[in-house]
């Protein structure tokens, strides 16, 4: 599994593979790709033991993602299933190549611990899940890498961390946005001096949400609406890559925050959380962010990063694949990306981890990175209440 | 000068005309535009007689924008010249073939009254004079158009709807966006529903201000840095645009605000006004609208607005010419401008006025539109300060 990226295409047939996700239409370009991210992320390069990932949560992320892009890793394998669900389980394992004995549910889950194939998980559950399965993995000795949000609030956020600190394993946030080139290329044009000074950040992302979900043929109610699995609304869900990303590119901390939220009409989607929400950051250095996010009308996705002398449009911002970066800076235009097919964003974070694992050096987005947005969530949430 | 728009072009040499505002490059469309207007300022039906202008102020503005424009009114033509500079005044007036005579300067003003070839004025000074000139106008039984914003205090904006409505003289305010049909076709479609409930409003509009401005060979120090004359930063100047826009286009009245402002660097530009300001209004129907300005990096300028059932965005959104409309609705895809050569902004609102005065009704932008935004623009500042 370690094979450079070309050969690992051919073997399994990369076109194929590749139009699973819907980026494929021309000749490789990511060795270019690579070569943006940082040593830690860079692909392909060295012969290491793959990780074994169990992957807790059978839900759209990690159906429609996370294993699929795991197809794309150098160094990480699905190698377990954790899902209260035996039957689904068992279709997803055998698509995979996962043995049946590696498949647990959420009661006999700590027996991972005694199994060495595992050395890290995925969790992929509602938010209000994060904080308790996160620790029970740390108990049972696994590494951990946890999807956005962190958890539903501060406290769990602090208590992932102690736990995985006590018990010596690494924690991962999965902000993929981090590690794909695009995104970098905006922040190292960002933070290199080369849009001048940082003045005003434009970001929004929001879609209309569906008060179902049917993940192979089953329809539930969608947990994101829920507050008590949620932690809240738009914010914590799709707001927070507009949060994490002016922190990201500008690399500061915010010095303030003013928030509006709203719910209009009298949808019965928003009994329990927020509509829409709208916030400003204030950084020390001056620079204003400026954040939109929706789960009541198709909003979109754009980060737009406007400096004295210059300004960049990230547009798609957000989304699993292609993202654009457009503008001009102090040497001139840029036009960068979509690359084809460019890296598998969740192949990049997996890979990432298994590498931190290995060279025992800590994630690049580490828990300390998702406990600060947790607290920016809970400060905006406040502000909004004050307003 | 009331011939039908095609006659007037031919005898003036519409080509050579038109291009003078970068406009013309293929058949006019002119008529199709006007059918998107309010019956007021439908052009070229009727043999009003025109409506004598007297421009008080010869800066970018009058000279850049509303005396070329008023080549393309209809029942509009200026007919005197107000300026501290007799030297200038006379170019101008043998430009536009305006009688020497017609020639005041801000001591003589008041003379205006003996003239009956003049029955409006257009107020294009610096925001802190157009109090003074507005009502030094209404008392000499003048109508007024004033530039945008109304004033440089919301007590100056009350005092000049005062003034007018003594005198029984129309006070219209500038708002040349609102005769725009690209932006009314916008205000239009959200309205009517086809956007379906309005959600979001994203909005920006700013510029890097060069501290000196030069007028035919005059480099002066900018005004619009000075808050003595300004009444602020560019929120009052550009931010206006999205302020007055969003409350255009929604139809509501804000139910309340919040802000950030900030100033980066030691920029000796922004000794007196903010450099970057950032607001959300929350409108009583849950819709929020996101808002930036600034003085400090050329933001562009463009409006987004998400409805549940579609998105419009408006880009370029506040310029003079070539607004462009896209998105879909509920109805489809929508695709609306630029419209070659389009109506001329100031030339509309010059005959609209016009149109007003002759016809006796109320400007579409009177004077109270402009003190509701001179309340707003308060308190935008009183929420920046308070964050």
């Amino acid at each position: 599994m370690s094979l450079p990226r070309r050969d690992f295409f051919t073997r399994l047939g990369g076109l194929a593979l590749a139009s699973r996700w819907g980026m494929f239409s021309g000749p490789e370009t990511d060795n270019k790709n690579a070569a943006s991210l940082d040593p830690g992320v860079k692909a392909g390069q060295s012969g290491l033991r793959p990780v074994g990932y169990a992957i807790i949560g059978l839900g759209r992320v990690s159906l429609g993602q996370f294993l699929p892009g795991l197809r794309f890793a150098h160094h990480a394998r699905p190698v377990a299933l954790v899902s209260g669900s035996r039957g689904k389980a068992e279709i997803i394992a055998r698509r995979y190549g996962i043995p049946f004995q590696n498949i647990y549910n959420y009661g006999d889950f700590d027996r991972i611990a005694e199994n060495p194939a595992i050395e890290a998980v995925y969790v992929a559950l509602p938010n209000s899940l994060h904080a308790e399965f996160t620790e029970r993995a740390a108990r049972a000795g696994k590494h951990v890498l946890c999807e956005k949000p962190m958890a539903a609030s501060v406290a769990d956020a602090e208590t992932m961390i102690a736990a995985c600190r006590r018990a010596r394993r690494w924690l991962m946030i999965a902000y993929r946005c981090q590690y794909d080139p695009v995104t970098r290329r905006l922040r190292d044009l960002a933070r290199g001096g080369e849009l001048g000074r940082l003045q005003i950040i434009n970001a929004h992302f929001g879609f209309d949400i569906s008060p179902f979900y049917t993940v192979m043929g089953v329809t539930r109610p969608e947990w994101r609406l829920n507050h008590a699995m949620s932690g809240g609304g738009p914010l914590v869900d799709v707001g927070i890559y507009c949060l994490n990303g002016s922190r990201f590119v500008s690399g500061e901390e915010p010095a303030g925050v003013t928030a509006a939220k709203s719910v209009s009409g009298r949808d019965p989607r928003f009994r329990s959380v927020d509509e829409n929400l709208a916030w400003t950051f204030h950084f020390p250095s001056g620079l204003l962010a400026a954040c939109s996010t929706s789960y009541g009308c198709n909003l979109g996705e754009a980060m737009q990063v406007t400096g004295a002398a210059g300004q960049l449009r990230l547009a798609p911002a957000f989304g699993y694949a292609s993202q654009k970066l457009a503008g001009f800076t102090r040497s001139g235009r840029v036009l960068y990306g979509p690359h084809d097919p460019g890296p598998h964003q969740f192949a990049a974070e997996a890979d990432h981890l298994a590498e931190c694992i290995r060279h025992n050096r800590a994630p690049f987005t580490p828990g300390e990175e998702g406990l600060r947005d947790m607290r920016w969530i809970e400060r905006i949430y406040q502000a909004a209440r004050r307003a």
